[in-house]
């Protein structure tokens, strides 16, 4: 009896954005694992069982699927976007590294997915389109001074950045310190944009010069991306402007 | 006539990792337009014509695609991974941004790819699975001091970070110059993952201490991962190692 584990990634929210590789797993699996909302976008069958866990316990999860996957269980962990990206895999990879030997005899494979970031940037147009990077605002697994250091040697660079995890409820005044840093380095004019929901009904996207960029502009369900000083809007008459990053970066 | 744009994403190879969504936008085009490569992943059909172009030409074929839009023509320009990473997106609005004003009146979408970089740190584990950036390694349309400015803040930053086009036939020796940089500034035992033709039939990847990669171990198909000062790799009995980069990172 051999059992497997896949860490996938359903992307973020719309059906249309699950990869094939994705679908065929969930089609194979015994069972499912991950945080609530995630678990419930997997259709219910007949010999598959849904294992919904709430936030923020990560690793019981993660020892949870590897102990039915080394049972011969066909395990999915699902995570919303990409499972490499701010989600589980890292977490399931913890697990693994300080669990019995065991563990590192059955299948792990990661099924990536359209990560929030890069759905939010088409949506948006290509605002990530050319040197970026991706931060995850939250402090709880890192201190706070990392993350201040990275905004500023990521403006240093001219990066365009991604903000994951701007706020939360535990957390609701991170976003706004993150916006003060930003504020106080960058020019006033450096488009920003929120990207909320992206590719559910739910969808809102909100470009605004970084001055008048305020911390309700984020929430829970907010992926932030901010432009780099090459970043340019195209407007449009009676349709959504479109902000992009050029390719080429004057000497 | 109402014609329309699609930008969209082929992901890295496979064609498991193609979303519905860019399979339904290839059913409903007249005109696929791309780098010869790509366009010959879509399959011919009735009613759709194939226009593929050589590399270094994409304004051209960003104009050419607008055109044919303009016309009524409903038009997909493709990419591999995703088309808003180091690949069409871009392109297609600077065409815009500076084209007629016919271009700004029809619908333009960008729709979302699995990027090598992603399905690169999927296949080795999740090397990318805290902060990091990604970095275009061709000096084609940006000078190479500000790629070096960004090797050595993105070393500071300690971020992970993904490199695209490491070598190309025109720049045989640049590779060997980041690599110089990286291998100058970061502890000699830091993961370097050399990932090439990912989720093909050629796939290899490759995970070395910094201090041992050469130029030699990247070409034309391969995304090169340098992990954080904190990625580990996972040695398993007769499976590949896994990297990974963990959620925490220590006071």
């Amino acid at each position: 009896m051999s059992g497997w584990l896949a860490i996938a990634g359903l992307g973020p929210g719309s059906d249309d954005l699950v990869t094939p590789q994705v679908q065929a797993a969930l089609a194979e699996a015994t069972d499912v694992v991950g945080y609530i909302p995630y678990v419930a976008r997997v259709p219910d069958r007949e010999g598959l069982t849904k294992h919904a866990s709430d936030n923020r316990v990560e690793l019981d999860r993660a020892r949870h699927a590897l102990e039915m996957a080394a049972s011969g269980g066909r395990v999915v962990v699902v995570s919303s976007g990409d499972p490499g990206v701010f989600a589980m895999a890292s977490a399931v990879f913890e697990a693994l590294d300080t669990g019995p030997d065991e563990w590192k005899t059955f299948d792990v494979r990661v099924l990536p997915g359209i990560t929030a970031m890069l759905a939010a940037s088409a949506a948006a147009g290509a605002v990530l389109g050319h040197d970026f990077c991706a931060i995850n605002l939250s402090d709880n697994l890192k201190p706070w001074a990392l993350i201040e250091k990275r905004l500023r040697l990521a403006v240093e660079a001219d990066f365009a950045c991604a903000f994951y995890n701007p706020r939360s409820k535990a957390r609701p005044e991170g976003f706004g310190r993150a916006l003060d840093v930003l504020q106080s380095v960058c020019a006033p004019g450096r488009l920003i944009t929120f990207a909320r929901a992206v590719s559910t009904p739910d969808e809102v996207l909100q470009t605004v010069p970084l001055r008048d960029a305020t911390p309700e502009m984020a929430d829970m369900r907010t992926v932030v991306l901010l432009g780099s000083s090459q970043t340019r809007m195209i407007a449009r008459p009676d349709k959504a402007p479109l902000v992009y990053t050029p390719r080429r970066v004057p000497l």
